[in-house]
């Protein structure tokens, strides 16, 4: 039986990504040593973080003008790194809450300067991004932070401000998994459990002149700065952990790119989206501006009918279909690596499951 | 031909360890999916987890007045999180400067108060361990900092000082190599990148109680109650990471456990210290009371026989041995996992190409 994993993160990575790992983890191009196993600062893993951040930058069409880093601590490191280097000093900054991760990235940021909530959907429990063209940004923000797909309440940011402020995207649940202008952003930065490789690594893309605002007294290791000079290898980075990102970064080349594996991420979404808006039986929690391609919320009837369905689905193969703790229901995550066939065998489980309770 | 990795880290694992990895990798007991694709608070990487701290303790015979945690960012991240948790408000910290990591941690201690350096072998290049009994540490220090094994000097403390402060130790290349009493320190780390698992985790164990020192304005990632009060999981930990390590841990009970592999190890460098001695050919630059049974560093009459040394011995299946950057000559890193049969094939080369050369 084909087995789909739905989880939302840690997530499933591409099937030819896993094989091609597996096949060298013991003897990585004839070495006698798996990748793990050798120096960061030998010439094969030196090939590797290059390459890596080579095919992130073409696929990402990122300038010059940006540094590519590799960081440890996940999102969640973030949350502080980011007022720690770029609050201006007395300064403030601006916030949109849209869920679960933005009020932690909020909470972290209080410990740097002011912090400003300038657009929030938590009054209707996160069921939208917060109408864009109503936020008032102030002048002379430190930077602008939006979350920009929301993997509990299942949003996604369809189009982004326009700010004078640098605006700063925490994309951990939607990066690489549409075309955007990186030219907009400050900084974009991802945990990578969710469509770029294993947890414990944070891909950071940031403008080289924000670095600069880095206060003296930060440590080593929690500046910006330490990255960008040192290529990311300032001390040992995930070496593991870069290798599976390259391998994904090339899977996506061979999908055509993020164009390509956009198209392919719109059809899925569809798919569900489209049974669910002709059911009677599923409800869609979440205002259609805003629904994510990533992370597709729904629920049916009554709890105890989720909880069926969840038990029903795993026997088929269609596992982690368990929505977020904090709000119950159905999540199907369906990032960059999900294939077509995961959704169309949800989309026929989930028609079956309507016709037998419905 | 057997390849052996001699690599100073990341370095080689055990073989069964790889192989047990590489087979389970793309479906972990049967869920159809790798372990790194499923979610960090799922049944599979709970059990992993749970597993994986128990066996730490049982390996270690670490009491329950101690915390384990795994934490990113490796060593370097913990030469932060150590003062800035752990620094008594307006006081000062001692640390003993053994190489080029204690110097690091010395340097991050500064921001955060009064470091003293207590001790130091700066002076003759770091080839020993200041005599522990000419020590003089000053009543009411935050804590002693140590790094128990250099891997750039090939330096190892055999004794450690008495203190009245919590000693801390950075065991980052001999944690779990050989017999320790942990209620003599107060906090132990180490990346994991040498002894225990792949890059981008280390394992920080510290007694409960110095971790309420921690100021209330520290952000939440660098705290170190956050790590003890949610089981590392605040937010997702590096998953395969921490899997390796319980790998690791279960192939070392089967070994005899620390005791077991002390024995090995005590042969392993044996076996390559008396050739060293025994030669005209070869010579340690470390002081005998000194020589770490992790790293042993030794030169050969020129430098351009050292580096006819390295590529022979490469050609031969024995990887890695060129010195640090910093100080050249040779070294062979011989942790836990590698076998002696790897020793073995080293001191033959040695003695052969000293019959050649010398």
């Amino acid at each position: 039986m084909a087995v789909y994993n739905f989880s939302a993160g840690p997530a499933m990575l591409p099937k030819e990504v896993m094989e091609q790992a597996q096949s060298e983890f013991c003897d990585f191009q004839n070495t006698g040593s798996g990748l793990m196993e050798l120096s960061h600062r030998g010439p094969q893993f030196s090939q590797v973080i290059e390459e890596t951040e080579s095919d992130i930058r073409e696929l990402m069409n990122i300038s010059d003008d940006y540094a590519v880093c590799f960081v440890q601590g996940g999102a969640s490191m973030q949350f502080s790194m980011i007022p720690m280097n770029l609050m201006l000093p007395g300064g403030f900054a601006e916030y949109a809450d849209t869920g679960t991760w933005s009020a932690k990235a909020i909470k972290e940021g209080k410990g740097f300067g002011d912090v400003k909530v300038i657009a929030s959907s938590k009054e209707t429990n996160y069921d939208r991004i917060p109408v864009i063209r109503h936020w008032k940004p102030e002048a002379g923000s430190s930077y602008l932070h939006i979350t920009s797909n929301n993997t509990v309440a299942g949003t996604q940011y369809h189009s982004f401000p326009e700010t004078d402020a640098p605006m700063i995207a925490d994309m951990s649940s939607d990066i690489m998994s549409r075309v955007i202008d990186v030219n907009k952003f400050g900084m974009i930065y991802a945990g990578a459990q969710k469509n770029l490789g294993p947890s414990g690594l944070a891909l950071v893309i940031i403008r080289k002149d924000l670095a600069e605002r880095t206060p003296a007294n930060v440590p080593t290791m929690l500046k910006y700065g330490t990255y960008i000079e040192t290529q990311s290898m300032f001390n040992t980075p995930p070496t593991f952990g870069v290798y599976l990102l390259g391998l994904v970064a090339k899977w996506l080349k061979s999908k055509g790119g993020i164009v390509g594996i956009e198209e392919i991420n719109d059809v899925k979404s569809e798919a569900l989206y489209e049974l669910i808006d002709n059911s009677t039986f599923y409800r869609s929690p979440v205002d259609p501006s805003s629904r994510s391609k990533m992370n597709v919320v729904f629920r049916l009837p009554s709890e105890d009918m989720e909880a069926q369905f969840i038990a029903d689905a795993a026997k088929e193969g269609l596992k982690s279909l368990k929505g977020h703790r904090s709000v119950g229901g159905i999540r199907a995550s369906i990032y960059n690596a999900m294939p077509m066939k995961g959704v169309e065998a949800l989309v026929d489980f989930m028609n079956e499951f309507a016709r037998k309770n419905g």
